[in-house]
């Protein structure tokens, strides 16, 4: 098709600069598929409702059948529709070619094509959501038993298990996954014959096409249904939700991987060296998949303000949305599929865990329970108690134990007048971090069992979720198979 | 309580910058009735569990069932949680008033909280979504005859009907509703009992105190519990694209309420004149909706970039976080409330509408698609007569239907060599944009019965959001009550 | 080089998605011709200090001077950086090659590399700005007497004319330009020599490297050298400010050319019509530098909050910065340049422009003005006294100029007691906008001689800013032939 | 005032929703006091011009004198603009009182008042600024000798000392005072006199109101005067990048004080302890400058996107820019203070620096280098042999200098072919970091005379801008004394 051929009749020439300012070709490759597709499902509607003659849209599906799907764009051409118009026009002549746009436009084909693509990528990062969660709940089951100091204010607060710490990243991402499900409902919604943004005057079949394009139903009213792009910074929310949960875990293991916390070894694969200090081991893809969530937050950003204020209906500004979405789109699955192997294949220090988990005063919490259970101390008082020993112990350089057995009899008498001694045994006991992990039985707690029984139940929602993702596929595939039937019933019936 | 009594065991003077600097006194008023009913809760439940004798609970919880809602917050104890013990300990000694904070902690206690506050915000913000929805599909009613012209690009584009036109309002909105409600059940999940981080050595029910602070469930893992935010920037993520709805549709308005639109007049209760120009009408609430919407994005920018890359499990930056939330909803419920009124109280000129549906070239679509469908001009071709007419008229500044009666005949032979007449009558009915509306008949589309329909189908479903709406007010004051009965009878029972 | 040289002795392989996930190759072509001039500043200084002999750096500099521009760079050997190493090796055996790298690191090279084509950019954009600001001066001078409605809130608030608001655009961009200056100076600023972040052992003349590459002087301290990125966050920001200001004109124009506003041609290069609707003109580069604002924003916020709370010094994370500089950089670039020629070629309806400027109350602050100026009415009532008039002329559907006439004295007399009597011809004079805009001759007002002045004063700015550029690109292109000079030195000598 | 006095003429009531939605008194106090000053300013002008007789100017210039700074502002009034106005036509009646809004408006009055806050604000910061790098400078003084580890990707890369570690801090600091000073020079312009948008027909004198206030010129074009605002977006965004280099020395702190790293100790005054566990010390001043820097984010974002497609000239979206820059300015100016302080009454650990600075494998790179330099192997092949006996080191735990003492001639022969010792001696020296330290003379590096003679040549610098500072502040009080001044010859000559 001559580029001139949309606009001859009416406007003068694009000029050069501004063909390249306008094209969408650069980044159309991704909706290439589903733009054939659509004008498929189309022209078989058309032809079922008598409104293209059978030898038309025969004529019109063999051509579109035969458009690869690495077709090379012409810019010049502005867009993907066009470019696909054109490739059949000039394949069977402009006039069977130039009716794959009756009744549709290019309002309603790109955000028809743009869900299309959008919910494969959100299947397959919901799979790749679910194989992190399968590889967090296996490490799990290895740590069952490593205690390891459990950090707020990244400073040693109470002890816990590495199992019982990786399964809170699998729960931020169940979140994660739960909300991407939601969005893929809202997503998997067809706008297709809203044609321009008033529908059209000819007797289309919206049902039809939403059923051969695996739509779960209409983004009904016309002008909602090409003004409307929430679905698609709701995706790239959700997104940048998932890369915060992501940023976090990976803060962690730059922290962990440190030469002062020595608890994690990161696999080969995922660190690199210096290109001057040869004892560098960098942990470049967790440093990464931190980096990289910013510019989903920017490409979020980037996509809201460009819908604020815009008037109804189609505005040219919601182009510009959608390299913001695949990109997103392509960061977090990227970046969860490295999170996972890299989780899969490093090892953590056990020993140094454990270690660190009998430093300091982790347990200090503990003794102030005990105080305040066993002793009726009342619990502020407990605290302050314990604090006293802590500060003392600071002062003194000396351990938590030696200044406990040494001053928290006279602390207790100094601030409650109450007489209590508490045996060498008995603080060895409330100091122990493998008992304190032991006695918390509380439910979401660190005490084995509990963790065991959140792994379970963990184990067999992630098959729910696969589940859903499988019957999404399937839906999706017989709807195509669908539409081939459908088109070689019309090519071969010619 | 003395402001040391939690430091002065372990810690130095915090310096009179940083109890400024790190008070949440400020905004934490919204959270001091929540953290009273979660500190009831949980007293009943240790009272349940024997973990504090009966004359102790029944002696807090008399206390803090006298704790007016309004108190003054004391910025040198930090914070609610801190406060709300010092009142308790002030009340009945600090022996007994220490007991509340045993077996949970500010970590656990802030998310309680937060989650009660938001949820209540959640339920008004959907139920002010329901009452714009119903205003906009009452003034629906009103315009289902009234022709405008359609706008991609603001330019025109087609003939729709107010009425079509206003329901693309109310599906945005519902596709902000839906996310809401999806958006609540993450909300409305007990993070209680998490303790610190690690959960606690005591035999508390989980279950129980969720029960009576009206929860849905768990967030079980106990790390997970105080570490996650997620639920909060969800909330702002979707308020955000509320605010984007809300934003496109004042800018319509704005648009409309100008001299040269001049479709629609502001009710003078939303707007204002100058302190100059005394002529000056100005659509301010429109304006400060659109304006205020940036004001959400920056506090959903902020909430998400304060979580990145958090280490787990609680760090006071997440603090921040909740000024951001708050504002945000406010923000969003004020901007839907005064949608509502000012759509409502405010008019459109229907006959101004009307004309400027009949000037221009608004049904050129209409004559492309007549002589595609009854001429057999293929449609890329007949686009192409109709765009060299309009070229036409506007060069010889001639109406698009006089060009039409003179030059449609000869370019058709031109571009097709085909003979064809088209009556000057024929030509009258496709120029009719009533004519256009009418004949849009697919589903979604402009016709008054598709528009009635649409309008008769979302009445229903807005009655369903508010059914859900009610039903989930009925379960949180029905554990209210359950609250307050166990309340009693601890105290009364003493 | 083998792509396990650099990691060999140290690490194992490097998993095949992680080289994807870490590679910058895709975006480092920017910084090739950079990289390559810096290897050459830094061997000609290694050789001049005596620290690599004369035969190596020869040798070294000759096949660094055969690298092509274009060289394609290879994903698996991580960046643009090992790419140059591998050539040069390839080229002149592992010996020779291997010493490029000698006293310095990537870290200060990608930094240096950065600058260098950031400033380019900027000069670029600058000159861009200029450019603009040459046409929208030359476009005002034919718009002098152009008399239009000067808008607030998008209402009519008060007479100017054409010049003087184009005048507006200029000054926002001057101040934009002034940024973009000041950034200049920053950037070009050399951090090359502080090697990995502790600069090197070896004597090194940093000075040296900065003259040779055109810098004004060097980010000093080390550390700081590695681990700021400041200087392309600020770009970016500034990039972001100038975006505003275009998005702000270019909304203008969309509105400008709306069938009701109709004051605005847009030339037929900067716009597109519909697939489906042949009558559109949309305004689509307007509609697109408005759009790709968003992404300027979106790229700010990923750049600044890519850098939050990274601890000193360099980390990896701010390889992904580049990519969003480099966008920012091209969108604003090719926005200006669009931008203008748009606003050239475009026409405006200047006979609208005044009919509209006669239309409604938009001299009703001349009014008021009399009346308190000549009359002594305060200022305050007078402006209630007009306000009651307009509104009595909107009641009743009739002109201003009648309504004043037949109820002004009458208003007064019921406001202030006075007895005030405004003959036909003054209301004429009053009400005239011709006469409006003639009247305010204070410093920046509308009146001809004021705009005259703002022109040619600007017109003399904008040289010094041309100027200002010329001499920075003499610096740039004197340092590059010095640069060439001491190559060949070294090279011939051999 | 009554509040219908400005609409009563015009427009109905106000809806009362709409009052609350669109004042501003609630964030208009802190231009209180400019206002005044504005008015006073501008009431001088209008008596010096003979616009407004003695009487009235001396009435009104009584009264505005009289208005406490810290008026309780009536929201219903709008404003802070209307309520200077209400105040001094109730104290001085309303035919006098209305005279001060003569020949000026909001719309510039709001500008000129905004500036005037925040060049207040902007010489705070910047002196803060300047504090706090007198803090680093002085503090880095006691630390010249102290070997640390400098860090790349949180792994130790070579040994630096702290002195000049935290003169990386300062550096960084220092651009973003100059960022600072370069927005005061945009900001102090006053935009008095442009009136509501096209400036006025009466004979103002713009320069001398612009005197009288303290600015260094105008903001000329009266379009541009009013409708601009990116002097506020450029000073958030410049705040932005200020937090954004604190929250990197912070998260320093935080990571500094974890019980793995153990070199800082954050003092009493900037920390917190648990409510649950008393052993706690929480950076809680740290980490809230680390999370308040994504509010200012949020509130940079908020404002650029607010002025987005913003048409000309004054829209009332801008009222809602102010909440933001105010509170960015606050939290930027709070979070210096208490950076500062927290810095200079910290301590730091210097044995574990030194100690951390001895273990592993920091001076590989010296290593190398001298393989490189003495031994003329290769640089990317002497890189490669040392990695490799870093891994061997690994492989086998044993130290560095024992793995370099058993493998080194070996590993040299294989790679290399050549035949080299280095003896222990050289070995002991090459691997010890303060010799390492000392060898960094390059300008910029560690060495203990570079770090002087930068911290000489910064000292001298921060009092340029002390001085600079104080040069503006006082041109700013001889402006106000100028104010007064003239005001009481009006007033006293009366």
């Amino acid at each position: 098709m001559n580029p001139d051929l949309l606009r001859g009749g009416r406007l003068g020439k694009l000029s050069p600069e501004s063909i390249d300012f306008t094209e969408s070709t650069s980044f159309d490759m991704i909706i290439l598929e589903p733009v054939i597709k659509i004008n498929m499902a189309h022209m078989v509607m058309l032809a079922k409702q008598g409104i293209v003659d059978k030898a038309q849209s025969s004529s019109c599906l063999k051509s579109l059948g035969t458009i690869p799907f690495n077709l090379t764009l012409d810019p010049s051409l502005e867009d993907v529709h066009m470019n696909v118009e054109a490739y059949v026009s000039k394949d069977i002549g402009q006039i069977s070619g130039g009716q794959i746009n009756l009744a549709k436009s290019r309002n309603d084909q790109v955000s028809t094509a743009i869900r299309m693509a959008l919910r494969d990528y959100l299947l397959k990062i919901i799979s790749s959501i679910v194989k992190v969660q399968t590889i967090i709940l296996d490490k799990s089951l290895n740590y069952l038993d490593t205690v390891m100091p459990g950090y707020t204010h990244l400073q040693h607060a109470q002890p816990v298990t590495l199992a019982h710490h990786l399964i809170a990243y699998h729960d931020a991402l169940q979140r994660d996954c739960d909300r991407l499900l939601e969005c893929f409902n809202r997503v998997n919604m067809s706008p297709l014959g809203a044609a321009a943004m008033a529908s059209t005057g000819m007797k289309i079949d919206r049902d039809f096409t939403a059923l051969l394009l695996g739509f779960d139903g209409l983004v009904e009213n016309s002008i909602d249904a090409v003004s409307s792009r929430d679905f698609a910074s709701e995706a790239v929310s959700d997104l940048a939700l998932t890369m915060t949960d992501l940023s976090r875990a990976v803060e962690e293991m730059v922290i962990w991987s440190s030469f002062e916390f020595g608890v994690m070894d990161i696999a080969d694969g995922y660190a690199s060296t210096s290109s001057i200090m040869p004892q560098k081991k960098n942990a470049v893809v967790a440093e990464l998949i931190r980096g990289k969530s910013s510019t989903v937050y920017g490409d979020m950003i980037a996509m809201i303000t460009m819908m604020k204020a815009l008037p109804y209906s189609y505005n040219i500004d919601m182009q510009q949305l959608t390299p913001h979405l695949w990109n997103s789109c392509k960061i977090t699955l990227s970046s969860l599929t490295l999170f996972g192997s890299m989780l899969k294949e490093s090892s953590f220090n056990e020993k140094r865990l454990e270690y660190l988990a009998k430093s300091g005063f982790i347990t200090a919490t503990d003794l102030a329970d005990y105080l305040a259970v066993e002793n009726r101390i009342p619990f502020r008082t407990a605290h302050m108690i314990v604090g006293k020993i802590v500060r003392t112990a600071l002062e003194e350089k000396r351990t938590f134990k030696e200044t406990i057995l040494d001053n928290l009899s006279k602390i207790i008498k100094d601030e409650t007048n109450m007489r209590i001694k508490v045996s060498e045994n008995e603080i060895n006991k409330i100091l122990d971090p493998k008992r304190s992990v032991e006695s918390r039985k509380t439910k979401g707690g660190p005490n084995k069992i509990m963790v065991k029984n959140m792994i379970n139940n963990r184990k067999k929602n992630v098959i729910k979720t696969k589940n859903w993702a499988s019957s999404k596929r399937r839906q999706l595939k017989s709807s195509e198979d669908k539409l081939k039937e459908t088109v070689d019933e019309i090519v071969g019936g010619e």
